[in-house]
């Protein structure tokens, strides 16, 4: 699935999106002059250029980029190039309204900002084709060209007339029928048997709780459309260029985008990373992203397409990087696959709604602290890219995650608000990273063959092929450890008789779900040797090998979790240090170790390759034991037996 | 009022809503078997069924229903039969959109939910009147049929463009001139007053906050409109089937409905009770919305429509029912005048946004906690029915409680938002249930004179004719307590000079009214004796008899409850011992009793006909002591000058 | 700018708003009764009397408005006659419901509360000069006539169409080509180039984070769109009436208007000031309205057009005002300035939305506390009125405070939401307070040379020549103590090189600023010898004089706060103990004394002309030592070297 290898050769990309249409021409000359100086060696041109590209309706003017792509040429420095979809000129939405979102309450969301079209406009699609069809024409031959960006986070749901329309027809290609559509919507309950394929919306505000599987299909179905959108325009490019690779920027883990299905169209996976830098599990949550793009990715390497050199602008209180914090993440994403260290954006603006969002070059300029160190880190980079670029991270471990899964479980009338997919999802990353065990991100359909271990957080929804999946996973030597709110509904969010499939329940040794008893924020429940939050269930076991019972409360006495074999079920939320322990054991009765032994609480250590990356995400210098002597590519100096590391130090270690 | 008996005939109905449309046919037998099974005699048919009998418009599709109401009838299962008037077909909203009810904002209520009619679309009212006259006439002959349920509900507002001109209607109606309504209204402030009848609408959305008389005149309008549609389904089932008692389901209290008014227009009054298994005061809530609604039925038996066997799908986190507390409060609900224990619904859901609002049978099916229990509860109301249905409680208490005094109390400026009508209510029902003593409810002008004691939380608008009746009760000999925020507004919501009625000051011995002091939240206001909460006044004293003065902070020294003969004013909220020892000793200078001497905290005592029923609603087995010899009905055992209660448990006395 | 001394000759205006339209003509005479028993010489009259004065369009209905300016000037009342535009009559906007604001949302403000007009509506503003014309031309010449009072608290925003229209007029005048439109609004971001100016709309909802220079200009617009309404009505009167002052009356400190520029458009500067009974700082925040109001007057006396004698009602809880402090408040009002103490209302209504607002006359009526009190303070405010009014306040310090700087502030996309403008300038105003130190408020770019110390709590936006100014104040002498965000951002909201100007981090001895560290809610930032909250800054400093560091954490060791001279410049918020120990040493340094020395922390002194003003905001009895000997002007009493003021307490003391 990675084609990044054709544009590194060998280089980590560096650098950024490169605004140069904020800035008179003197500045792209003194841009240019900097970028060399921080060892820049990719930029994003274009993102949001439309307006500056097509001023009027059918209107071309390519003279500045000509002029951009020729700098950056003369410079040695590749240019992705965008399309500019993203932002719609302001004379679209005047002249053609129809090509604006409108909300669930029938809201216009008007320009002035960004990301202001409806996927299902054939006025917007039209313009958007033309746009990147003379781009392609204009320069797929030019030499600075390495990628294609296709537009840019795409997020915007539609609730209006015409994606009515295209919903229409997105559900007539999947179901054929109205009967089937009426049978996997269940629109007996509440008299919502539809007699016309013209009665249906989408799920629009309504009086009280909506039908959870339209809900479903439309959140399925915006994704669908959205990725239309995308392949329409890789399409276009992609007769130009077909030697060229074509990406578009995730939102780490976002909602909206159904990842799985959108990489098997993309050439170059590539993300947008943002963790609060106030955020106690920054790193961790750092790790969990990474570690799935590289998943989705197929391994292979994977493009850091946005992060902040220092603070962003969109939080409530935006907290700057520490000293060395900017580098320490950085070189975390290279550790667990990246070659492509980006950031939005270059030079921070001066003007308009992302002034305060951080650049390369900050508004502090050429001695501030933020340009300083990201000359520090371009050095850092070049220096060990010829010996990371292309190498591979090994994993006996897989998490599962699926968005439908996420999507149906959240549905309006859930038995608990509480429970938050990414949460539970973070929590078990969490809990192996902590146990300092490289894991990958897998689809429950994906062959799972390969790994020791395969975790199951929390996957409402499993289609039944899912479940012969696992099944047989665990049949072929597997372990399996497995969340609760699994595998409680079919594909249409049907719930499976007995509340949770069967296979399911004997695999794991569940005779009777009695019931789910979702705890308060807050409330915990006793287990055993430790406590468990979020969740508990009232269950009756049948055939497992192995239970830890609930302790005190209403289910005490109760199994909270159950082994039968190799499969683990886990009815609660144990507190994390519980959960650590619990994934650690259970990793090490499958044969999984921890990438290094002993290693302090703060220190992750990861192999990519034949390199070792140890990196200290405390405060405080730590010295890590190392077996054996490497060299620190970092440094350049041998390192026997073990390695210090200062506050938020890194080390690169090559035998 | 109650014509329940005419379908009980001496057995507790014992059922809930039966949605078979969900389920595929062999479904329907197995269901049959289990209703048998569990003592099941009545069910609730075609309440969502409206796009299944009538798929496009004029259609009827009768042949399942047909089925199902034999399969009852052979199985000696009664039905209760819905029109499904609630949840209009798609279609409807397709064809006809002026049926959708706007919002305040405008905001259209879509279909794809439930409840998304207006009550002022002529075209929704033509066909919710023609399906009703079609199933009245099929079905009106049918053996199984015994009783008609009209719609499912009531509660959905409209500020539309049609609800405007059956506003105005009503309006019209209500005032008959312009002159009449700018009057009540006070129009003269903030330049409102209207100089044609086309210039009113409803309140919508506004700059700054609405005229409080216009919105007041909203919720009665919204109220009667309601009532119209439920009268017209109504007259229609009626005009085939006279012999059979009609009924719609009221929420518990809900702010909707002038329940006082609708009873006038029901044959049987019937509740869906749903009370959070988490509250620690479940049992005091349930018990005040089984006062109110036997109060409601005339103090004649009601019917428990809807209840969940298990935990509900709308709280933020839903709690389920641990073992033995359905049991609990459905006998609770029995001692406090239902003779018909029902739930939503008989089997939960698979699909559909109510699939995680449990069913008597629920995903678990035959073999959960949840069945078994109800087939043990079922097989307990047999055993007590004959001896139970048609009996009536006592009380020697009544509770005001008047829908205009609560919406006109919620208005936008008003003196604290910190004042919930709902809870003021709850705390003094609270405090009569907390001293063992059995209460109803009533309305002001209601004949008052059988009562021994009238409690008024708060009825901050009085009509004069409620005043005149206050007055005459006191008069007449009865005792009357009264909290604070009372009298205060006219029937147009218009302050008595003085800022409370004249009369009112004279009874309770209060000169004048200088401020009122509210409360933040969390803080409290000392008194001689005990600590008031939300509220408290600057109060002049001039011939109370008896006065508790206010200690410390700025009301130092002056009244906090007075007395005058047998009318005390309360002017806080005293905390819940200090009420419930208040409202003690009232009652007992009243000669009102409580049901049992010496009962302990979590032990609730109800007299109903000759039956004593004693509940203990904590979770630690208590010893009840009952002077004389009994036999529990329950378990047919003798008892001897105490019972022993098990957590969670019941006795059913007989002398 | 003050003609408010044609009105008072020698008499403190009392009285307050007068809306007889709600009331029987008898209860006119009762009024009048009242208000000679009180000391009532002033009401004003007519402010929400459209409907009533034009029940129809073009009709008019002045006879009773005769019949009340008659009955005024009989009773030797004047009367400030308001044009009755802020509220329009419900038949406008049924007939042209173009007249209604639309919000950013597209949703329309109905009639039914008040100022539901857009200031955009070419036909609302037709009606509004026509109703204008006619009372001015009836009343202009009546003796009980002593001022106008345009409209009521300016305060509807417009996002609907023929706003789209002013808003584009307003920006040709104000750039005259779209190039310079698109160069201030940065608009080459996020592809917003503008290139017809019928793309141009409101900043309506959007998808992300608008343009904040759409968003700052509108909010001028805005405010000017309203500004011209409100010439418009004034350039009637003032064509009837040249000798008689107009004036329209202020929300306190409210964001909408840009008062600087409204007050060079009044005769009399006038204001409503609520501060809420329960703040502790209620008198602080009182205070800073008053200098506020004061400053926009030129520093000659101004008019506090409402006030209310005891609650509100559009708090969430509505407190009274204790014995005394109605007193207390309005006496301080004119220690600071105020020549006319007004309230709104006379007569508290018994019927609309403010019926639970107080009047002077309260719901208990005359034998209420209110009243008694008013009563009281009528009396004294006769007394005291021939030496006070017209006297000038003295202030050697000024406080820069400016709208557009507050709100390019408050965008959205800013490094901090938890920074509220507002309460950053009330904390160093507070810092003065408590340091008895008196201030007056300025522009920045007024004449500062008088002052001896100019503090800047926070102007993120500062014009160049504001900057100028500055630099040229602290050369002419002048001390400047300047708090963080401050000069960061031009008049367009284009960020400063280095992120803040380059001559003001000269003037501070700041080299380079290289990030913010806005700190959480309730985070400090410990410093050398204090606490900061709300931000701190890594700052670098070069030729600072003096350097109060950071202490741990991050920053430590890095400047906190610095001094370079005469200009001192503060990173952080000290806490509110150690800010005004800053302020008080720097303005000690500057040569500023507190009004009296060692007074006690709850007692305020203002000297207004020959007179001291001293305050005990306190409960507990106070002595203030007063040097010398005086009068005081409320007992009639001689003070010498010290005055006992109780709690609540005031003295108005002369030589």
């Amino acid at each position: 699935m990675s084609r990044l290898d054709e544009v590194t050769r060998g280089r980590i990309l560096f650098g950024g999106d490169y605004n140069p249409e904020q800035w008179p021409e003197e500045t792209w000359h003194e841009d240019v002059r900097l970028m060399r100086d921080a060892g820049v060696n990719s930029v994003t041109l274009g993102v949001f250029s439309w307006a500056k590209l097509e001023p009027r309706p059918g209107a071309r003017e390519f003279g500045w980029l000509d002029r951009l792509m020729d700098l950056m040429h003369e410079n040695g420095i590749g240019v992705v190039l965008a399309t500019p979809t993203s932002s719609p000129p302001p004379w679209m939405g005047r002249l053609h309204p129809e090509t604006l979102p409108r909300d669930e309450d029938g809201r216009t969301e008007w320009w002035g900002g960004r990301q202001h079209f409806s996927h299902s406009s054939a006025v917007y699609r039209r313009y958007a084709a033309a746009i990147t069809e003379d781009l392609a024409a204009r320069y797929g031959g030019h030499p600075a060209l390495t990628m294609w960006h296709i537009n840019n986070e795409y997020c915007t749901f539609d609730w209006g007339d015409e994606a009515a329309g295209t919903f229409r027809r997105w559900l007539q290609d999947k179901y054929g029928t109205l009967e089937a559509l009426n049978a996997a919507w269940g629109t007996a309950f509440w008299s919502q048997g539809y007699g016309d394929w013209d009665e249906i919306l989408p799920p629009r505000r309504a009086h009280y709780m909506k039908n959870p599987t339209q809900v479903l299909d439309f959140r399925r179905y915006t994704s669908d459309m959205l990725l239309e959108c995308y392949a329409a325009e890789r399409d276009i490019v992609r007769r130009h260029t077909p030697h060229l690779p074509v990406t578009t920027n995730f939102m780490p883990m976002w909602v909206g985008q159904d990842a799985w299905k959108w990489v098997t169209e993309e050439d170059v996976v590539s993300v947008d990373l943002y963790p609060d830098p106030r955020d106690p599990f920054g790193a961790q949550n750092g790790a969990l992203v990474q570690d799935m793009t590289r998943s989705q990715a197929g391994g292979g390497p994977w493009m850091l397409m946005e992060q902040a050199a220092g603070p962003v602008n969109w939080r409530g209180v935006n907290h700057p990087k520490a000293r060395g914090l900017n580098r320490l993440w950085s070189l975390q994403a290279v550790a667990r696959g990246a070659d492509a260290v980006c950031y939005f954006q270059w030079r921070q603006s001066r003007q308009g709604a992302e002034k305060f969002h951080s650049g390369m070059v900050s508004h502090a300029g050429e001695a501030g602290r933020i340009f300083q160190e990201i000359k520090g880190l371009g050095a850092e980079l070049a220096g060990i890219g010829p010996e990371v670029t292309g190498s591979p991270i090994a994993a006996d471990v897989a998490v599962l995650h699926e968005w439908n899964a996420w999507w149906a479980g959240a549905q309006e009338g859930r038995p608990s608000s509480e429970v938050d997919y990414p949460q539970v999802v973070r929590a078990w990353h969490r809990a192996l990273w902590e146990a300092h065990v490289t894991t990958d991100f897998a689809h429950p359909e994906h062959d799972l063959s390969a790994y020791r271990l395969v975790v199951v957080p929390q996957l409402y929804l499993l289609t039944d092929a899912a479940i012969d999946n696992l099944l047989s996973y665990v049949r072929g030597g597997g372990t399996l450890v497995c969340g609760f709110l699994t595998g409680v509904a079919d594909e249409d969010d049907r719930v499976r008789p007995g509340g949770m499939d069967a296979r399911l329940r004997e695999l794991f040794g569940i005779r009777t779900l009695h019931e789910w008893w979702p705890l308060e924020a807050g409330e915990s429940a006793g287990c055993d040797g430790f406590v468990g939050t979020l969740w508990s269930e009232e269950l009756e076991a049948e055939g497992a090998d192995q239970v830890i019972p609930y302790k005190g409360g209403e289910l005490d006495g109760l199994p909270a979790v159950l082994r039968k074999g190799r499969a683990w079920y886990v009815s609660t939320l144990p507190e994390p240090p519980a959960l650590r322990d619990l994934v650690a054991d259970v990793a090490a009765g499958a044969g999984v170790r921890p990438v290094l032994d002993g290693l302090p609480a703060q220190v992750e250590a990861v192999r990519r390759g034949d390199l070792l990356f140890v990196f200290n995400h405390g405060r405080e210098t730590v010295t890590v034991e190392v077996p054996g002597t490497h060299r620190d590519l970092l440094t350049g100096e041998q390192v026997a037996g073990a390695v210090e590391l200062e506050r938020y130090g890194a080390a690169v270690l090559a035998r």
